[in-house]
């Protein structure tokens, strides 16, 4: 049976959304659920719940990692956090995966120590999948490798290339290399170098995409280096909250409006973050995520391990 | 007097917009106008003006320049291009600014061949002018410069420095560093050799600022290098262009949210690009302006020149 454990822990929200998103996520399917965390929170939570036709189980761990503490510290010396005992409980199981809206360098940094990375991958990448009116675009890495190489970025292109094949059924994805011109000879020397390697590799490689093509998506799977990569999803997010201020009095009550409003928020947000690359499914939530959120996450790590995504990534 | 030489030629709605908003601009206020492009063009359009109270001035040039000509080769190729002829009219003159919604490679690879690079700046920078909740953004590069070295990126902090004191009256501008976090020890090895220099400088640095922080005018000038910039900006354009299409049915007619959606859209729009660190004003409008658009960048031209920022830049 698939097993999705839950860090009932993590995000801004937590433990009451995140407790009930993982019941609300549970229920009627043939998945158990695991909420990691604090006894007495986790079973206060679960106290309001309606546990009919869920499969729910515990794990306690009395310690929490705080969002501004340093990941690898954390982890280090707080083997009974939520993050760090959770990680454990998917440790070489196929058939599970761990979903986290806790801090992001924590997760990632108790996934490497813990499961370690897949043989050819030599750096495992943050991705989320952005809506776009022509469909999903997976986009990496947005801030795990600030620094990349160019061998990185194809190593990015491949595992983006497995997900969408195997999550959203796109039989040939189309990848990008984001940079600053839509020309061959466009780029920085990070990009230039990845092209063309890109080029004399096997993927469906269009070239270079712009900015502006993300929201558009022209390319099913947009690769760039996790500077530029977290530059880029935070500003959506930025522009987003921007917008939904400013035009706040004017529309709130327009339905059509707050769906345009809530595709622009969510730009980030299609079930959460994927941590590629290392032995196992790791879903990192938005801190912000509510339990409808967590419903959602739910559903996106039950695919991923039906999928057998994390197995197909690298050896 | 001022002198504001406008491309006649430059942009997607040119002539027509360009020559109906050069004359708005000139209009009433103690500048001249010269427009440079074809006669023939140029004639018919000015025949369809109100000419009273404006100083107009005209200056053929035969040749154009295409949007996706190779910058360098269209300059030397073309010395009769308005782009080329432009810049040219302008070189040593303080008191004269060159505005043009043309091919920005080739107005850049004119001012640097025609005009060149003012002592102390290695590389010059195109910075735009954001609009935030808490006033105008300086951000630069956006596209001048994709390799960046740490020294590049202080000097686009030194100069924008200087447009902010002399165009918005800030005393003592706020200076961020674009990067993938707040604290110190975020970004790429860029990044954070960069912060080193604007820590140990005299300059009012904030320090690391996010993607994030953009919209929200967290700081007064944002530098970056013009890879990441350019993402950026492009970024920005697109994902305003999807919120307007998502939204047109709801809202089109509600004058409020007419506002928030002209804030998102031309957040790449105060006025024009600028060219900073060329010993000349030159300032380059997107190629969407209409004629309240040209009439906004020859308010910039004027500003640029009366507080002298190209010949405050560098030596």
């Amino acid at each position: 049976m698939i097993r999705i454990v839950v860090d009932a822990m993590g995000g801004d929200y937590a433990p009451r959304e995140i407790v009930r998103g993982a019941v609300e996520g549970g229920r009627g399917r043939d998945i158990e659920v695991v909420l990691v965390g604090r006894r007495e929170a986790v079973e206060k939570e679960l106290s309001g719940c309606d546990l009919n036709e869920v499969r729910i189980n515990t794990c306690w761990a009395e310690e929490t990692v705080g969002m501004s503490e340093d990941p690898v510290q954390a982890i280090r010396r707080k083997p009974n956090s939520s993050i760090a005992v959770g990680i454990k409980l998917i440790k070489n199981s196929h058939s599970s995966a761990f979903v986290s809206g806790g801090n992001t360098g924590a997760v990632a940094a108790a996934a490497l120590l813990t499961l370690g990375k897949k043989k050819g991958i030599s750096r495992p990448a943050l991705s989320i999948v952005l809506t776009s009116p022509s469909g999903p675009v997976l986009f990496l890495d947005v801030g795990a490798n600030p620094n990349c190489k160019p061998q990185h970025l194809v190593q990015f292109a491949e595992m983006g290339n497995i997900y969408m094949k195997r999550i959203f059924n796109i039989s040939e994805p189309r990848i990008g290399l984001l940079s600053n011109g839509e020309e061959d000879t466009k780029g920085n020397k990070l990009a230039r170098a990845t092209h063309q390697l890109l080029s004399k590799g096997r993927l469906n490689f269009l070239g270079n995409v712009e900015g502006q093509d993300l929201p558009r998506g022209k390319a099913d799977v947009v690769v760039t280096d996790g500077f530029t990569g977290n530059v880029v999803i935070k500003l959506g997010e930025g522009l987003g909250e921007v917008f939904a201020e400013l035009s706040k009095q004017a529309v709130d009550n327009n339905p059509l409006f707050r769906e345009a409003q809530r595709r622009i928020l969510n730009y980030t947000a299609l079930g959460g973050a994927l941590l590629l690359g290392v032995k196992g499914n790791v879903i990192i939530t938005h801190g912000k995520s509510d339990a409808g959120a967590i419903k959602q996450a739910i559903r996106l790590a039950e695919q991923m391990v039906e999928q057998r995504v994390a197995e197909a990534i690298g050896h």
